[in-house]
């Protein structure tokens, strides 16, 4: 009979929403002790939301995260969820007001921790020892590293807790385990989604499993905050390496296994091990039968998606926790006719339901026929709100009334498009999605507060190769499924075109796009010079026109709004470079 | 008679500009070498210009470093300058392209080094120990830190060689510079200004000599990058204390000073500190008398300035390198009449000229007499080019089409007046400066895509409050040199308002300025909470509105321009706080 029923609770928790999320991780304790869990686990800190960010040097928000761990323990108690044994991530630091000298150096005052809650009580706290700081990560910069190791005696198995990023660094927390001889290495997580990462965390999981003879239980929150995405993917893994439980992807779930890890045996007693004993759980409210047996849990494991239908959700997943987080009703985009704009829309419906998005179609007088039919059409195939407001009588006062030609006409089109939505926006109250892609972004083929404008931008981390393959994609899915194909057809062969004076199309300006997304792949993501990608094989005048734009573009970028990011390079605080920036000899 | 003549080159570099650079590099070695110096030590990355950010992640960048400091030793040979020691702050790392694993952690790969040349060689290399990775800082996501101390005997004087934060910080460098007995601390900074700065500046350098009985020379670049300004005050401080030579702020300077340091002594051996021989220069081309005495120096020790005077040159320095540095030949801004346009123009002529500075006045329905009056006032006394684009033609088209109303309708207004200036910017190649203060962007009191737009913003780190006592001060110091004061009296006292509405004043949404920006202190640059903030004695509605206020804006911060960091705690890379975010009990 497995000694261990042990629950991963893959929760979506908010920045700072402390009471919204305590109350999640409740209702999540109560199901899984209902199902005789002995053990819940949930992620790094589910109870502020992750990243905080500089929130962690605030002693205020310091106090309410203390707080609201200290309130949960004993809301659990109150509730008769008392004898289960609760892993919880969060902050921890000091709660006074310091005075703060700004000319010198501050330094981090808070720890990432997981603490475990019985019987009304924080029972143990410990705190993540590696700390990320490269990539989007700024641990280094806002917490101190832990010290120690904690284990748990639950259930006579010895529980190891260690914090996402120290399972992925050999030392520290990992040798220490090796040396605590535990039986179940549990990893409370925050772990960024990007395309390709389940292929390197169910190997690294496993690997842990096997290198340490111990079951290993991975726990991760799940949802969009800001342009991170979290999908989730709770697993667990035996010491053979068979995948024991998988969480699905991209939304909530608590995870349900039964384990038999190596019984608990007398430790060496060593000063960087914090061992606790817990009590373990005898009867649950709920399921469990009459012998004191626990009915057997159904097989819980989650298949993997396809690559792309991944990416898909992550975008789904990242819009509509951007729009619900921040409070938005409804969303509104203008449709081109164009592929951008289309998967945009198709994203946002996936997301909110047409009913909540607000499609504006902007014929100018370059708008070519094909582009208007292309807009009602893809309106017509999502059933969002559709209008059109024709630009010509807005942009011709400024026109004339400044003289404007060559770029300054092109941009004034896209700008008042932008006075548009925002209008409508003001209006309404709906958020204006932004409809640009990584390639254009990347070279600055865009017009600032013309097209860039909007609070958020779903494919801003998608080069405009990878927009055509989600779109096919897309409408492949709908087909199998006996739906109406969601983009139109034409929308995604014909060749693209900004449209902002007569014939013109993006492969005047540009290189095809198959070229271009090659060449950014080489500069921006593998931090390639120009030298090196033309030793790749591609012509050295494109290359270096290619890198002069992407530098030049550095300032449209910052203004930029945030969106999902899905690769290992994403424009924000991915990439962090100078604006003022004078390459000369090389790139 | 001294022994060690030092120049401290307080250069400007622009980042990845390594010729512009090399070359400012060698005329002032050239100008020290020809008034006798032995030692020339430039700033912090002084060859590659600071921060370099994500570049020091691009072995091609890497690359290009290492060329530049390996040709600027022969070039400074080949010149007839390699008998000078010169030290020089660069990037240093591996060349060769990596295959990026964008699904693990990235590691940094490079150092912030400084390096000794001379006869043409790169003689020795030091890389800077402690990283700052607070504030602005991310030197510990892109920097490996270093693990010796660099001592360069020449003239019969040991000379510790350190670079900017490794002063700062007991512990490391500073302790073994104590153990190696230098007769000379050299200290190799890039340290951006901010108010106040020198107060803790001069005191630390100060302490260092007198604690460690060693001269501590101090050698700071200068310049603006970015949201960065350095101010130079390059320094040299004797083992009493006594200030021996004290460079001017915000500009390029050449510092010389005689030094009769402790000899050098027969070191005791270890292993952390790494030792070279320099030959001593016996002649120098110049001004060396035939008796090969050197004549005297004249006394070189600039006096600190008025605490509003540094930030008005911080924010001319800042304007003036932001358009010199991306080639801007010209700005554009529009002026409304009010404080915050008028001291944003007089900061540009002080920057650029009055032949580069566009003003315009956009006038509404609901613009008053005077703001147009006070307008071409402003112009006038700033001697600028000047037009009035009036908008009221502009506008009615959206409102007609779109029906607008309310806050849409006040907001189209600002948008009409960023379509007029983005259009004059793309006709004429004008920068365009944006107008905003602090204490507007905290508080989210602008219109996003309207006023708001532009690519620099001179006072997005001054508070209101500080604007009024910068326009003040701007004028009584033109009024001290017989000039005409840029700034219209009107302008200073009149209500300050937005003027999208008829009647609007900014304290009608706004507290007053003086209660608005001491909350805001607190909130954040002093990082308190709602409640430390109202034990303060500030009324709780008011606090809770502005902390709301300023945490609902963040998304509209994200899109700002960039503007020059004066204050300890400024928005942008200062201050990383996320968009979504859901405060409760606390703020």
């Amino acid at each position: 009979m497995p000694r261990l029923r042990l629950a991963l609770a893959q929760t979506n928790p908010v920045v700072g929403a402390f009471e919204h999320n305590a109350a999640g991780i409740i209702t999540a304790t109560r199901s899984a002790a209902e199902q005789g869990a002995d053990l819940v686990a949930f992620g790094e800190m589910a109870i502020s939301g992750y990243p905080i960010e500089d929130l962690a040097s605030r002693p205020s928000f310091l106090r309410a995260a203390r707080e609201a761990v200290e309130t949960l323990a004993r809301r659990l108690a109150d509730q008769g969820l008392g004898d289960v044994a609760v892993v919880v991530g969060h902050p921890d630091g000091p709660f006074e007001p310091r005075s703060v000298d700004v000319t010198t150096a501050p330094s981090a005052i808070a720890q990432n921790c997981a603490s475990v809650l019985q019987h009304g009580r924080v029972i143990a706290t410990t705190a993540k020892y590696h700390l990320p700081n490269y990539s989007v990560f700024d641990e280094y910069r806002v917490f101190i590293p832990g010290d120690d190791l904690l284990v748990a005696r639950i259930a006579d198995v010895d529980v190891a807790i260690i914090i996402c990023e120290d399972l992925w660094r050999e030392g520290g927390p990992v040798a220490r385990v090796l040396a605590a001889d535990a039986g179940l290495l549990l990893v409370v997580n925050a772990s960024p989604w990007i395309a390709d990462k389940d292929e390197v965390r169910l190997p690294l999981v496993t690997r842990r499993a096997t290198e340490s003879d111990t079951i290993v239980a991975y726990v991760n929150i799940v949802g969009g905050q800001d342009d991170l995405v979290f999908d989730g993917d709770s697993l667990v893994v035996d010491e053979a390496g068979t995948v024991l439980a998988r969480a699905p992807q991209f939304r909530e779930h608590l995870l349900l296994v039964d384990l038999d890890p190596a019984p608990a045996t007398d430790p060496v007693v060593t000063e960087d091990v914090h061992r606790v004993l817990l009590d373990t759980p005898d009867t649950t409210p709920g399921s469990i039968a009459l012998d004191g047996q626990r009915p057997a849990l159904p097989r819980d494991v989650a298949e993997p998606r396809d690559d792309l239908e991944e990416i898909w959700n992550a975008l789904v997943l990242g819009t509509r926790d951007y729009v619900e987080k921040n409070g938005f009703r409804s969303v509104v985009l203008g449709l081109s006719g164009g592929i951008d704009s289309a998967v945009c829309a198709a994203i946002a419906v996936d997301a909110l339901g047409p009913d909540r998005v607000y499609g504006v179609s902007m014929p100018s007088q370059w708008s070519s026929e094909h582009s208007r039919s292309d807009a009602d059409d893809v309106a017509e195939r999502l059933g969002l709100h559709y209008r059109t407001e024709a630009i010509a009588d807005l942009v011709r006062p400024f026109e004339d009334q400044l003289h404007l030609t060559g770029l300054a006409a092109e941009n004034i089109q896209a700008r008042a498009r932008a006075l548009v939505l925002m209008g409508l926006s003001n209006l309404d109250g709906h958020l204006v999605l932004t409809t640009g892609n990584k390639t254009e972004l990347s070279v600055g083929y865009s017009t600032i507060y013309g097209d860039s404008v909007g609070g958020f931008a779903p494919i801003k981390d998608v080069p405009k190769t990878l927009v055509w393959e989600l779109a096919t994609w897309r409408n492949r899915f709908a087909a199998g499924r006996g739906e109406t194909e969601p983009i139109p057809e034409n929308s995604i062969t014909k060749p693209p075109s900004a449209e902002l004076r007569p014939d013109q199309k993006d492969e005047d300006s540009l290189p095809p796009y198959e070229v271009l997304d090659s060449i950014l792949d080489g500069y921006i993501t593998r931090a390639l010079g120009a030298a090196d990608i033309v030793a790749e094989g591609h012509d050295p005048d494109t290359v270096a026109e290619v890198t002069r734009l992407v530098d030049r573009s550095e300032w449209k970028r910052r203004q930029g709004a945030i969106g999902p990011k899905i690769s290992g390079m994403a424009f924000g605080r991915d990439r962090r470079l100078p604006i003022t920036y004078r390459p000369q000899q090389y790139r």
